[in-house]
C-alpha cells in the first residue's frame, strides 16, 4: 500500500514515517512540507535518514492512503482534494472531529469548508469506533487529551455508575504544542515550570462531550483543565466524578468489580491496559498503549481514573496508523507493538 | 535573636539556613544533622559555605527559638524537650498540625507522643492565623500542599459561594520528597515522566480539612489527589468547587466580584497575589510568593482556583521564617523579600 | 536460541529484554534480579509486563548464551560457571575488558578471579573485532564511554594523522549510573545541574587507550574527563587531538578527505555513521547507532571529533545483542534497526 | 544613583533588574524593551511586578548609568548617544568588547560604529581589570564563556606553568541563548538531548585569547568548544592544557601549590572561590559566583580546571552590577550577596 503525509516536518508527521518505516505492508511514497521542500528529510531529521525521503511541495504519485497532520483549516484545505479523488484520509487535525459545524466554528473561528463531511468522518478513537473504522474512507484523528480522557471514562459512563459532573485535569508535556516556535515551548520558559492554560476552555473539550454523550444516561457536565509541564512526551489525565451510587463501592469486592468493569470495556483491545498501579507516562514513551487505572475515594464516594499515553503515538500518529490498519484490513497491531523506551 | 536548626541537611533545612542568612536580626547559633554530624555546613551544601557552620549532634547553647526539619515522629521527639525548656519552636514536620491525636494517628500509624500540645500549638497558616502566631510557642507549620490548597479555597469557602464538593488536583516538584534516596526521585525514574501517587489518600488531605471546615457552611468533601512531574521545586494546586449559584457570576461582573472577593481577603497580606493570568511554579522560584488565580467556568457553574508556591519557600522554611518574624515581633518580610529567579 | 540475562532489573538488563523481545531467532527464557526474585518481571517494569517472565534468584533451564549486566566483580562471579558449563557469554560489566590483570586489579581494586579468561575474553566492539566476536564464547561488552571515545578516535589514529595527545571530554545522561540509589542520581541534585567527575581517573581510561594503543604508530597521551549532565540517556564524547600536519587538511579538499578517512574506515558497519552537522543524543535515543562527526580546527591544526550514542543501546544492550548476533551467526542488525525516538 | 536598563525584556535585562532591586544606592529610572513597550513589566515578567515599571520605547529622564543589554550591533547603536550625552555605559552585548576593529568585523560580520571607543572601552572582566573599570566611562561587559574560560585559566597563564596547547570544553544552558525563539531553544528539542555547536569557531573564542595572551610568556593556541546541555542557567568549562615542566607537579605538594597559585591570584575577589570538590553550576544558580577546581593529571602531565558560574548573573547581569558598583564607588558586592538557590 501507498501512503502520503502531509506535512512531514512536524512532530506528529515525523513520529508517522518513524512508525511507518516498520509497517510491512506500507511504503511511504510521498511526502509534504512547507518551508522545508526541497530538503532531504534526514536533514530535517537525522534520524529518519535512512528512508532516503525527499520532502514535496505537493503529494506526488498515485497514493492508496493519505495522513495529514497539518493544523486545523490548512488540513482540511488538503484533505478534501485527496477525498474527492479517491483517496482515503486519516486527518490528525481537528477539522473533521467535530459533527456539528456550528460547534466547529464556534471553538475553531472558521467556517467549515464542507461541512457534509462531517457527517460521514468517523472519530478514530478507534477502540469506540472499530467496525465504523474498518468501512471509512475519512477518519478523525482524535486529539491527544481526548483520547486519554474518553477511554478513561467510556466504561463508567457506559456502565451508567457514576452522575454526569465530571471533571478532567490533564497535563501534557510540551511537543503537544507542536514544532512552531511559542513562547510556551521555549526551554528557558517551559523548564523548571509548571501552569495552567486554555483556562477558559480548551479546544479539545467539544470532542470529549461528543464522544461520551451517547454512551450516557444524561448529558455530561464537564470541567476540562489542561496543564503544561516540563516534558517532551506524554499526557496523564486524572478523571474525577462522583459515584451514582457510592454504597455499591465499598471494600475489595467494589474495588474488584470497578476493575472488571473496565478491563471488559476493552477486551480484545490490545492498546488499552488496565494498570495495577498508577501509570506513569513513561511507561508508553514511543509506544501506542493507553494505560488507566480506576480508582474509589471511599470518602468522598467519587471514582477517579487515571489514564495516560505518548501524545505523539497513541495520541497522534500510532493511533493514525491503528486505524489505517482497520482501513486497510491489517491486523490491528501492525508495526504497532513496540515496547516503550524506559527510562 | 539566636535560633538553631535541627536536621539542617534536609532541603528544608538547607533552605532555612539561606533564608535566615540575610535576616539582620537572626543568627544562626546552632544546626544538627543526623549522618553528617561533625562537618562543616559547606562540606554538605557548597552553597551555604560562607555560613561558616559546623554541624552538631544535638543542638547547642542558649537559644531562642529552634526551627525542626525532622521527619514526623522524629520531629516531635526533637521538639519537646526544646519547649518545655522554654524555647519557642517552629515545627516544619507534621507532628504538631493535626488537633486530634487518634487522626494523627490513623494518618501517621504512631500514637502522639504529648497529645496535650495539639491544642496549644498553632497552625501556622501564617495568613489563616496570623494573631495566634503572634503569640505562640509552639507553630506547626503547614504542609507544601495545604498552604497551596487552603490558601486557594479559603475565600471562596469563607464566602460561602461554593457548595462542599471540592477536588484538589496537586502537582509537584521532586524536592517535596526531601533529600533521602528513593526510587520517586532517582533521575532517571522521574525525568520526562509524570504520574499520580497516594491515590488511596495523601497525608496532606486532613490538614485542608481541618482548616476548610471552620470556614465553610456545611463540612467539606474533600477529594485530594497529588501528583509528581520532573521539575525541583514548585506545587501546582488546581481546586475545583461548585458555585452556590452558578447564575450569581455571569460576564465580566462576576469576574470582577470574585477577584475582588480574593483580594480583599488577602489584603494586607504581602505573600499572597492575585496573578491577572494563570500564574507558573516558576514565578515563585526561590521565594515566599503564593500566587492564585481564580475562574469562573460558566459552561458547567464551576470555579476553578490556580494556586503556585515554591514549596521549600512558602511551603516550608519560607513561612517558617515568615512565622518566626511573628513570633518575634519583626516585621513579617522580613528576610523574605527577595523576588523569584527566572528564567 | 535460548538466552538468559542475569540481573534484568538494572537498566542495562531490562534494556536487553525491550531489544530481545523482537528478536524473531531468540527466546529470552531465564531471567535474574537481586532483590525482586519472585516477582513478575511487569512489577519492576511496567513496560516489559507482556513479556510474561518472572523475575529468578538464578538461571534455570538449559541455555544458549548468557548476558550478564551485574556489576564488575559479582558479573565474573556468575559468569565463570556458564562458560565452565560450556554456554557463551556475553558480559556488560568490567569484569573482562582488560587484558591485564594487574590493570584491572589497579582500576578495579579487587584481584581477577580467573585472569587465564582475559586473554581469551574478546572486546566487544565489535566495528573494531567483528571477526573475533564471531568465534568468541566470551565477549567483554565494553564500557560506554569507550565505545563513544574508540570509535570517535580509531579512523584518525589508525590513519596515523593526529599525534598521540589526546583529549577526551564527555558527557553522560544519569541513567549511566545505573539504577541504584546515590545523591548523584537523586532529580533535585542533578536536574538544572552539571558537573565534572571522576577527576582522577575515570575507570573506563585504560580500556579507552588498551583499544587505541594497537592501531596507534605511538602510544596515545590520553586525558579523560567525564561529566554528568541532567539527561537520561545519551553520551556525548568531544575528542581533540592535533594533526600531525596540520597543512595537510586546508580547505574543502582536507574537509573531504578527513570524511572519507572516517566513512572508509566504517563502510560496512550499519550501526556507525558520519554525520553531516555535529550529531544530537537525541538522535540515537533507544537505538544502536553511534554518530560521528570529525571537524578541523585550522586555527590550531586540531582535530576535533564529536560522536554521540545511547548508552543503554550502543553503549550496553544494543551493543551486547549486536555482538550476540555474531556469536548466534545471526545478522548483525536482527531486532536492532528501530529508529531513534524523536523529540 | 539612577540607571537605565535598555532592552530590560531579555533574559540578561531582566535579571539586571531583579538584581537592582534590591541594590540600596540605585534606583531603576528607564527601562526599555522593543516589541514590548508600552506594557508594565510585570506584564512580561510576573515575578518582577513589584518593580512598578513600564517598558519605554526608548529611555527617558536624566540617567548616571546606563546598561544595554541588547544584542550586539544594536547595543553600539545604543550606546554611542548615551556616552556622548556623557552617562556611563556598561554594554552586556558583544560590541565594545575586542580591541580591534577589524576582529570585530571577522567575528561580527559587520564594520564596527565608533572604533575609538573600542580603545576606551574597558573590559569587564572585574577580577582582572578592577581598577580600570573603577575609572571607566565604558564598560564592555564580557561573555558568558570567557568569564567562566579566563578565570579558570588566567592564574596558570600568568604563573607561566603551563604550555600554549590549550582547549576550553564548554557546556551552556539553554537561557545563554536569549529569549528569542529558534530551534534550538525549542523545548522539544533540547529536553534529553546534549551537543556541540558553533564547531567552526564560536565568537567568544576571541576574547578568550585578548584576554589572556598578555598574561602569556607565548601566545595561547586555544580550541574553544561550546556545548548545549538541557537546563537553563549556568556554564560549566573545563579546560585543558599541558603542565611546562609536568615533573613540578607531583604528590600532595604539586597539589597544595597548584591551589595556593589559584588562591592568592584570587585574593580578595569576593566572586572567585576555588572549590576543594568538582564545582556544579547548580551551587551557583542565581548568585555571581564563580567556582574554580583545579586538578593535575599525572598519567599524561596536563593541568585542567573545572570552572562553573550562573550565564545570567557572573556572566551577564550580576557582573555588571560589580562593574557599576565599582563605577560608582560602591562596595564591590553591594546587592551581590545572595547565595544560590539549591537545589
Amino acid at each position: 500500500m501507498k501512503v502520503g503525509i502531509i506535512n512531514v516536518t512536524g512532530y506528529s508527521g515525523s513520529e508517522l514515517a518513524r512508525i511507518l518505516r516498520r509497517h510491512p505492508e506500507v511504503k511511504i511514497a510521498s511526502v509534504t512540507g512547507r518551508s522545508a521542500a526541497g530538503q532531504r528529510l534526514g536533514e530535517v531529521f537525522p534520524h529518519l535518514d535512512s528512508l532516503g525521503l525527499t520532502i514535496e511541495p505537493e503529494l506526488s504519485g498515485s497514493l492508496d492512503l493519505v495522513f495529514s497532520a497539518l493544523p486545523h483549516k490548512a488540513s482540511a484545505e488538503a484533505c478534501i482534494p485527496a477525498l474527492h479523488q479517491g483517496v482515503k484520509v486519516v486527518d490528525i487535525s481537528a477539522d473533521f472531529r467535530l459533527k456539528q459545524a456550528d460547534e466547529y466554528e464556534e471553538w475553531y473561528g472558521v467556517a467549515h469548508q464542507e461541512p457534509s463531511l462531517l457527517e460521514e468522518a468517523v472519530y478514530g478513537l478507534t477502540e469506540l469506533h472499530r467496525d465504523e473504522i474498518r468501512a471509512a474512507r475519512l477518519v478523525a484523528n482524535p486529539g491527544c487529551y481526548p483520547t486519554s480522557a474518553i477511554l478513561a471514562l467510556a466504561p463508567a459512563v457506559a456502565a451508567d455508575i457514576i452522575g454526569p459532573d465530571i471533571i478532567v485535569s490533564s497535563l501534557s508535556g510540551v511537543s503537544g504544542g507542536g514544532r512552531s516556535l511559542t513562547m510556551s515551548n521555549h526551554f528557558s520558559e517551559v523548564n523548571e515550570n509548571a501552569f495552567a492554560y486554555a483556562v477558559n476552555g480548551h479546544r479539545h473539550l467539544p470532542e470529549i462531550v461528543q464522544e461520551l454523550n451517547p454512551l450516557a444516561a444524561q448529558p455530561v457536565k464537564l470541567t476540562f483543565q489542561t496543564h503544561l509541564i516540563p516534558m517532551t512526551r506524554g499526557i496523564l489525565s486524572t478523571c474525577y466524578a462522583p459515584f451514582s451510587n457510592p454504597g455499591d463501592w465499598m471494600g475489595d469486592e467494589g474495588k474488584q468489580r470497578l476493575a472488571d468493569i473496565y478491563r471488559d470495556y476493552y477486551s480484545g483491545h490490545p492498546f488499552v491496559r488496565i494498570a495495577p498501579a498508577p501509570p506513569q507516562t513513561k511507561h508508553t514513551l514511543g509506544n501506542n498503549m493507553c494505560l488507566l487505572h480506576p480508582v474509589i475515594d471511599h470518602r468522598t464516594g467519587r471514582l477517579t481514573v487515571i489514564s495516560c499515553l505518548d501524545n505523539l503515538v497513541k495520541g497522534a500518529a500510532g493511533q493514525a496508523v491503528q486505524n489505517m490498519n482497520l482501513m486497510a484490513g491489517f491486523p490491528e497491531d501492525t508495526s504497532l507493538d513496540e515496547l516503550a523506551v524506559y527510562p
